[in-house]
This record gives structure tokens, sequence and C-alpha cells, in this order.
């Protein structure tokens, strides 16, 4: 009698439908919206609850195969790329909102429900989740990658918003990382420890989010600046001034003019801050008087506020489509996104040096990011059938990430390390990256899950 | 030739005034301010930089000895209390402020440094530190413990505000477990893990916090009810209306009773919620308002509100003497408090439960809580003498700590598991304890540091 292969183990376990070797689906999984080269996965499997993920495991232990994680494919660094020969966990049939707690603010999901799928249900009940990366992740990627984007300045990061994590570890034993209440001080930190860990020590099954009721008064703006040096202070100067900001936007000219060519809006082709606040109205009043007076300062010569819901919608949907607008603007080419955070005080300095690399480069490029939080990105598009653009991105990304370094900054303040930011973990962790290393072992040490991502550099 | 004994290598490295072996010195050494049993260390050692705790470690190591960190002894789980014959390190000549980062908001700091000697020094840049215990403690303790306190409902739990640490590990090297931007996406979560560890897996010499402008505008309040649940409800109104409330504590009558005996007030004697809220003046008065009506719904008799700062302080130094108020009332006894949290839904019936076990027990004890996290404390002076009345106070903890655990709350959210909640460990974190012990293996893989606390219990 012949031992079942991998394959047929997989389907004995789970169920013919849950596992695939179609050759356009584990294509479609071989890739991401990142730049990274595709590996196609050995098979795709779907499952539908953890104890479906659990037997995963435990075959892919039993056939030494690595796990990598799939939601969305939205990953910007390659996060859910094969590295090896191995089984590709794709999270799209556990896409259930399980229980909105609406009296705790908090909601249980499981990984593969989509950002606007949960926020399209928690509408309902007068709540938002806050967590706004722009593209339409899942739950399960954005919390593996410690996902933020243009609320995170009020709100918080992905990280600040996680309670609890049923977790499949290594072995196929499920864990729970926390617990409902609000805080507590007992037992290590796993929640945080997991947020971000990229898929390398466990698999979500199901994830408790805080949420938040949707805010009395929200006011939109436009702030236009002569220069980005104009716009990055005025962000600064808001934030110290303690005016309560929920998103706070730099979008420099080149990147408001293809806002306008794919957006269909006109704003003028200048350095510009997208920006909104929250809270009661009469409050907002005294702030946005308080804002005005802020960004005159900095000269700014046009700001406007928007108030109805669809003049705000239509304002941050063009600032949300400014990577598609990128896209589409070069058709056959892959787009690259640089990513760092600086601390605030090194904010100006970090944008202009970004704008000169940019500038030295043989590329266009667009500067956007989330000022209020340090964090900004190059956006650029990039022909990877030619080295010698390949090699010129990979340079110019170098170059931004060593900065970010030189002044206290992090290699990437939102897209995770995956397959891009690996090299610098040395440096940017120095003695730490051994302490990371051990806890990698610790929870993963046939080294079977998302292996030479992250902490690990397969050189 | 003989050896030199710990001491004396101790006495060698560092300097002959940093160590001790003074009794006195080591039974101010043997306790905190928990209900704990003392145990005497062997040597109390007084570090003054990240070197010198490199090196107790290192003799330490070649003495196959503990090391149990000591801030100011404030902990109320015996968190800094011995386990073995070993070493007390005293942090409190390492009790500088560093650097002031204005322009970021943070500062940093080393361990010693206290609360209130931090918030004097922030006060004069318009800057606070928000994490407010109540006990002046050092920052290094608060960062080891996760504290709170008062204000967490508006500003987070201390885990929230670190950004960096320098800690020195069981082997004496020295790592960063931070950066000094907003956010991060690089490697796995250190800060978070390493805040609320108690010393199991390093030992903390600088700390990086997060620090906010003083608000434009700040007014404090009492609001009185007929019951405790009228009181829990209006917080709980209140935190659903999006109220942006900074502080709200609740106080049972009995203690409000001995917080007028001790603090020469007059407040009436029912269930009080201490209020303090923050923002611009207009958005004030639009949600204190509001708040008027929340808090009629609950049949609140009086609410006063106060807005200049004498009458705040003198209310919130009488909210934090509460626990003064207990001690001075029982000399000879010694103070337990209980300290669970619970998801905000199950907060009123948690506080009904825990009066009633109040009740039936053979104490006077009194009610009073961070109800805006669901976290609560019942405060009892008992007799540490009378073993029926040290059972009958473990007794009480236990029906408190069951009851959070079997409405998803936690058995500690903030005083730490130190000695009083290792017990309980396993019932909350069921699997997961094994993944903890894991992690301080591979910290500690010789268990030298503060063992036998957090994760770990001496049976």
């Amino acid at each position: 009698m012949q031992m079942p292969t991998l394959v047929e183990s997989l389907q004995e376990t789970l169920s013919m439908s849950q596992v695939t070797t179609n050759i356009t689906v584990r294509e479609l999984h071989s890739k991401d919206e990142s730049y990274h080269a595709p590996v196609t996965p050995e098979v795709v499997v779907y499952p539908y609850n953890a104890q479906d993920v659990s037997e995963i495991k435990q075959i892919a232990k039993q056939f030494s195969r690595p796990v990598y994680p799939f939601g969305l494919g939205s990953s910007l660094e390659g996060l859910v790329i094969p590295t090896e020969d191995g089984i590709s966990i794709d999270f799209s049939e556990m896409n259930r909102i399980i229980e909105v707690k609406e009296q705790d603010l908090l909601v249980k999901v499981q990984p593969g429900v989509t950002r606007t799928q949960l926020n399209k249900e928690l509408k309902k009940y007068g709540l938002f989740f806050s967590v706004d990366p722009g593209a339409d992740a899942t739950i399960g990627g954005m919390a593996a990658t410690n996902a933020s984007g243009t609320s995170s300045v009020r709100y918080g990061i992905m990280r600040d918003q996680v309670r609890d994590i049923e977790v499949v570890l290594a072995d196929g034993s499920i864990i729970h990382t926390g617990n409902l209440a609000a805080k507590s001080s007992s037992g290590y930190n796993l929640n945080g420890l997991f947020i971000g860990s990229e898929g390398t020590l466990g698999s979500f099954t199901e994830i408790t989010l805080e949420v938040h009721g949707i805010p009395e008064h929200i006011v939109a703006g436009r702030a236009v600046f002569p220069t980005i040096d104009n716009a990055v202070e005025a962000a600064v100067s808001t934030l110290h001034a303690g005016v309560p900001i929920a998103r706070c936007e730099l979008v420099d000219e080149p990147s408001v003019k293809k806002t306008n060519e794919f957006s269909d809006t006109d704003y003028p082709v200048q350095p510009t801050l997208f920006l909104e606040f929250h809270g009661n109205e009469a409050g907002l009043n005294q702030d946005l008087a308080f804002m005005k007076e802020i960004v005159k300062e900095q000269g700014c010569e046009e700001i406007e506020f928007e108030q109805d819901n669809a003049a705000r919608n239509k304002l941050w949907e063009a600032r949300h489509n400014l990577a598609y607008a990128y896209i589409h603007g070069a058709p056959g080419k892959k787009m690259m996104t640089t990513d760092v955070c600086v601390p605030i005080s090194e904010l100006a300095g970090a944008i202009r040096h970004a704008r000169k690399v940019v500038d030295d480069s043989m590329f266009e490029g667009g500067i956007a990011g989330h000022v209020g939080d340090g964090n900004y990105h190059i956006i650029l598009m990039f022909d990877r059938n030619s080295e010698e653009e390949i090699q010129a991105a990979a340079k110019l990304n170098e170059e931004v990430v060593k900065y970010a370094l030189s002044v206290g900054g992090t290699c990437t303040g939102e897209h995770g390390v995956g397959l891009g930011k690996q090299k610098y973990q040395a440096e940017e962790h120095g003695e730490s990256l051994f302490v990371m290393k051990k806890i990698k072992e610790a929870f993963d040490p046939e080294n079977r899950l998302n292996p030479f991502k992250l902490v690990q550099f397969k050189e």
C-alpha cells in the first residue's frame, strides 16, 4: 500500500473542494501587490475553521512543508509569497463576522473578513472600525502586518485595536492571546507579539477588535501650501497644539497631479494636506478656527472644509486611489512604495531628503504620507523586466531606509517586513534581532511558519 | 588564595558604596506595599547605569544567584519580594530625566524617576505624562507592571506610552526594544512584551515615553447617585456616547465615608463618580451639558463641576488618598486590594457581586475603580497575624477573580501578577501559559530574573 501524498492527506482530512493544485489558483497565490518576484505554492487550501487550520498544520509537520498565509494578496512587501515548496492557506472562506458586542465596543471576526465588509456591518450599530490602510485588506492580514493608515494618528494602529486572537500554533494547538477586558497586567503580552508577526509565529483564526462610536461630527478639509516644508510644519504644529486631528495626509505636487488625472478632481497642483477632524460640533468649530491660524502661518493659500458626507467621501476616495492612479498611469510596470517612519521632529528633513532621492533617480515618483505619525511613502513605477530599473528602485528604497534609521526611525511604518525589509533588520534592531530570532525558534522550532520572512533572511 | 564571595565581587566590580548587606536596608527591600510576607535579600545593590546592571547580571550568573528589581516598593502584589537568596537591584540611583524631546512629544528617563518628578519637569514644557496609578511609583516599576490608573480611559495604559526601552538581559547584554518613530511594523513587538514582564525577562535601564500637551481646558466633577448600579450605568452610557472623558472613578458609600474622615471633605455619603474631562472650552461645554442629561437619567442628585486648579486638585487628592484613608483607619493591619478587570457590559453585575462578597465576609471593605476600563478594586484591611483573617481575605480575593474570569475578564487589571495572581494564570491563560513559559525560558534559561513570579509558580 502506498502512503498518501501531501495533497491526498489534505483532501482526506479536509474535503476535496478545500484543497486545490489548479495552476491558475496556485499562481494567484504566488504573488501580492508588491514588486517581489512570484513563487508558486505547491497546493492551496481553504480552511473553514480553527480545527481545519490545526489539521493543516499537523499535515504540514508530517510532510515537513512550510505554510504561507493568504488573505486578499494586498501585501506591499511580499508577506504571502512562498519561499519554498509548501502550502498556501487561503482564509477567504473564513469570512464571518462572528459577533458584534455593542455594549463592549468589540467585534469578533474571522480573519478573512475585509475592512469594508466589517464597516458595513458595524454601521448598523452606529459603530466603525478605525484602521484604514487604503486597500480593502482582510482583518487577518492587517493584524499580521500591524497595518495602520490614515486614521492612526487619532485611533492608533492595528496593535492598539486587538483585544484577543485565537491562534493556531506550529504544532496545531489552539490558544487565545488575550481576553475581553479593556486592560490587563496578567501574563506576557501575547496580543502585541502576534500582531505584526506576519504569520511567522502562528495563524489567526479569530480576532476580537475594539470599535468606536461614529463621531457626532466629522469635518474633512484640504489645505494647500506653497512648499512641502510648509505643509509638514503645519501638520506638526497642529499635532503640538493638541488639535484632535483624525487624519492628516500629505500629498505632494506630482501626486496631486496624478490624483486629478485619475479621480477627475481639479485640486490645485501644489503640496496639500488632506485633513479630517472628529468631535462634537462646538468643539470642532473652535478647533477649525484655530487650525486656520496654524495653516495661515505656513502660507496656506486655500483651506476648504467639507462637512457633508458626499464631498468628504470624494476627498478620501481621491486620496485612497492615489496608488491606483500611479498604477493606472504606467501600464505594464510594477509599483514600489517606500514605507519608512521617522520621529516627527525629523519629518521635514526626511521628506526633503526623499524628494532629492527621487529627483536624482531615473523615476518620476510621488510622495504621500501619514504625516501625523511621521510615516511617508515614495510611490514609483518601475519595469520589473529591466535589471537597471530593478537596481535603481532598490537603491532608492535603500537610501530612504538608511536615512530613516539614521534619525531614529524604522524601515517600515506599516507595510511590514516580508521579503523587502529583511536586509535592514540587523541594522535596525541590532542585538535585539537575536532575541527576536529566539522568539521565532521558541514558537516555530522546525521553521515551517512563513519561513525566511521578518527576522529570518535567506541568503 | 580564596575566591571572592558574591558580595566582594559586587563591591569590587561596582564600588563599596553601591553594595550593602546592612540588615535595615535589606529588610526595606524584603517587602512592598502588598500584603505578601517579606523575604530578605542577601544583598542590595545600587547601579548607576546600564553597564553596572550588566555587570551585576554577570556576577549573578557566576554565583548562580537570582536578581530582584526594586523601584520604590509600591507594588501591591509582591513584585519586588525575593523568592530565594539573591540580589535586590535598587534603581533609586538611576533617577535622571535624560532628555525631553519636546518636538517629538517624547521623554527619555532612567527607571528610578518617579511619576511626580517627571511631571514636575514636563510642566516646564507645557507637557504631562498621562499614566497615574495613584502611588508615586517609579517609571521603571510602572513599566514592569504595565500600570495604568485613573487616566487610562482616555490616554491608555503604560504599554501604550512606551516607545523604546533599554534592557539588560540575563546574560548582561544590552538591547533596545523599539525606536523613536510613532509606529513600526518592523521585527517582533519587544516593547509590548517587556512592558508588564515584571523583571522576569530583563532589567530596564532607560525608557522612552510618549507625553502629551497639557489640555487647553480641564474640568473635574463629582456626580452622586442613589445606587452603585446607577453610577456604573452612567459611566457606561457616557463612554458609549463618545464623550471624551479623561477620568471616570467610582467610589462606593463606605469609601466616600473613609475619604471624608481622612481628607477632611464633606462629600455626600453615596455612590459617587469622580470625573474629569479634557478638551477645548467650547467642546467641553457641549460635552458637559450632554453629561448632565446622562447622569440625570440615572437619578443623579448632585453633579458639581470644578474648573479651577485648586478645587480640582483637592478632588483628585481625596480620591488618590483613599487607600491611605483605609490604612490610616486600621493601624497594625495590612491592606489587600483586589484588582480584576471585566468587559464593560459585565461591570454592573461584577460590582454587585463584589459588594455581596464583601458583605458576606468578615471585613468592612470599600469598592473603588476605574470604571471606564471595567477595572475595580475592593479595598480591605486585615490582620496578617491572624490565620483566620488571612484565609478569609484570600478567599474573598479568589471569589472576585473567579467571577471576573467567568465573564471574560482578567485576574489583574493593573497591579500585576507578582506573588498574588500566579495561581490564576493557568485558569486565565489556558494553553497560552505554556507559550508564555517558553518565552520565559528563551529569555532566562537559568531562571535568575525575578524567578517564581508571573508565569512561574513555586509550589
